[in-house]
């Protein structure tokens, strides 16, 4: 028996999004069913839709930063009530059995998590979909809970923008007084500011656009440094402990390799493909600095994101959308003309 | 006043190895002067020679290999007597102020570390030559004592191949049970499969050579994968903690990082330049991997390898040369035609 819902989707790599009637499986018993009240919109919400990473298939329903209500729960669900709030993120489920789940990192299980959307339930082996639709139903083990008093609307980007800036701040140990820098001022790069400072952090931005200095202080920044000035370049030369690249397209990384410290790292979250231009080793090999990757977060690491941002009064910046909207937002967020996230407001979602 | 003594030296980026008279200084009151015996041959002794880098000056004396006896010694040496064994390495002096000196990785002296050749002595500005000479001087902090029974010209290449391959295993935390592998079976990589072996790491070698298969084995490592086999290269994916990368010319990393565990690290130790063809961030974003970079070593890093080395009987596999034969030498280096390091008996120089 399943369940019939209303969702936004896109039809090829082509299309745009429209309303489409998915079916929703009934809860298992550790099932959670949530009414999604709200969804963000990511970047990788285009490209999974236009298949830039070349594993989409359609039809296909993005969205992976829902906040919902809790509306039913399996017979063997413990920790959620009906009509508690909750959460759910990129991910909705995993092996649960090999080294990285083991270890909380469910988001590098060795035989790949199950994404929200774009893929394949490991049980009945039907197609995942998004939160840009009515209700989704998942193992209560990736249900999020959200502290009290969070503000409902902008917290739906903390499920990825959050948590992946959150992982490597946590997994490079930021901290007090740590020299932290953020490339690029978009959806991540503010929650990157946001997070840094409240971990104590000494944070500096770096963008291309004098324009977003004022915003850049007012997130948390102590500094701006316009990365397309040589002389404000150098004045950095070995600062950082941890430089957070936010940036989704390619650019040259070698002037922020030199503004690492000695054992610095520059951690890669928004761009999936080539470095280009290349990195030269020099000033790697010359300071022992590191480029990394990192990939969202564990479901541990989400909830203590989660739980230190309502302790903290930490949301995303959002701009509230309603579903019909959405084509035009996703121009927007190509033309990055948005601040700094948008969030919609799935309760726009009716029999069209 | 000064001493004259004989070395082998390059008079341009063109020229090949011929015999000059240098002078030595006087010792300083914290100098230690070394009759040179022995003196290992590193492939960065042909790119200064012939100005790879960029900052080569003329005349130039390569050689950081280097075991000696002491002569002299200043007023204020403490560390060594007159007649004992002792070596140099690749730095004679840093600034030994800043955070990375403080912390014991001259290396990465922030002002510079003073190389022992093709550099600048802090306080007399006068050029610094090497060891393919018949003595050096130099401040007691940047000599290494030997342990002793170790054999004399098979622990010249651990001043660099050792120490280049020790730094990142210590770093890296490499001990018992690691999962190791080595790029490359050269002067650095034979040393590293030695010294990761002797840590109790589990060593595999990447080669695209079958025929070094047997002689890795008996060096230490388990396993072999040859790096040409995509079959062979996709079983070791993710087997990886650590990889030592000692390929001292552009190559594809990129079929290496599949090779790396969830949070493994990609260290490059012989190749100064771009990474060509350049990396492409997805593995490294899905599992949390990352590229970095090291040189050689802290003094006292230098000394625990030494110590380590005399404790488990670990030297380098030599081929001994007489200083004559420097540049046919420096032929068959670039043909990587050495197993696995050439010494030189300084002996050998004497006044042509």
């Amino acid at each position: 028996m399943t369940k019939k819902v209303l969702s936004y989707a896109v039809r090829t790599a082509k299309s745009p999004l429209g309303p489409l009637e998915i079916t929703r499986r009934d809860p298992r018993p550790d099932d959670v069913v949530l009414e999604i009240l709200y969804c963000g919109v990511c970047h990788s919400d285009l490209h999974q839709a236009r298949n830039d990473w070349g594993f989409s298939h359609y039809p296909l329903v993005p969205g992976h930063e829902i906040i919902g209500r809790v509306r039913a729960v399996g017979s063997e669900v413990s920790k959620f009530k009906v009509g508690e709030y909750a959460a759910i993120g990129c991910m909705v489920d995993a092996c649960r059995d090999c080294d990285p789940c083991k270890k909380g990192l469910e988001q590098y299980c060795v035989k790949g998590c199950t994404q929200t959307y774009n893929g394949y339930d490991r049980h009945d082996h039907q197609p995942t979909y998004g939160g840009y639709s009515q209700c989704i139903v998942a193992s209560e083990a990736f249900v999020l809970k959200i502290p009290p008093g969070m503000n409902l609307k902008s917290a739906a980007p903390l499920l990825c923008a959050g948590i992946t800036t959150w992982s490597p701040l946590r997994h490079w140990n930021v901290g007090e007084g740590s020299k932290v820098a953020v490339i690029g001022l978009g959806g991540l790069g503010h929650m990157a500011i946001k997070l840094a400072r409240a971990l104590g952090a000494e944070v500096t931005l770096f963008t291309r656009s004098p324009g977003k200095a004022d915003d850049a202080r007012r997130l948390g920044a102590h500094n701006v440094v316009l990365s397309t000035d040589p002389g404000q370049m150098e004045s950095v030369w070995g600062a950082f402990e941890l430089i957070i690249d936010t940036v989704p397209y390619e650019h040259d990384i070698n002037p922020y390799i030199m503004t690492l410290q000695v054992d610095g790292t520059l951690v890669f979250v928004g761009q999936l493909g080539n470095i280009n231009p290349t990195a030269n080793t020099v000033a790697m090999i010359m300071g022992r600095r590191a480029l990394a990757g990192s990939a969202i977060g564990g479901i541990a690491e989400t909830q203590e994101l989660l739980d230190f941002c309502g302790e903290h009064g930490i949301t995303a910046e959002v701009e509230m959308i309603r579903i019909q909207d959405i084509n035009e937002a996703w121009v927007r967020l190509e033309n990055s003309d948005v601040k700094y996230r948008f969030v919609i407001d799935m309760d726009t979602l009716k029999i069209p």
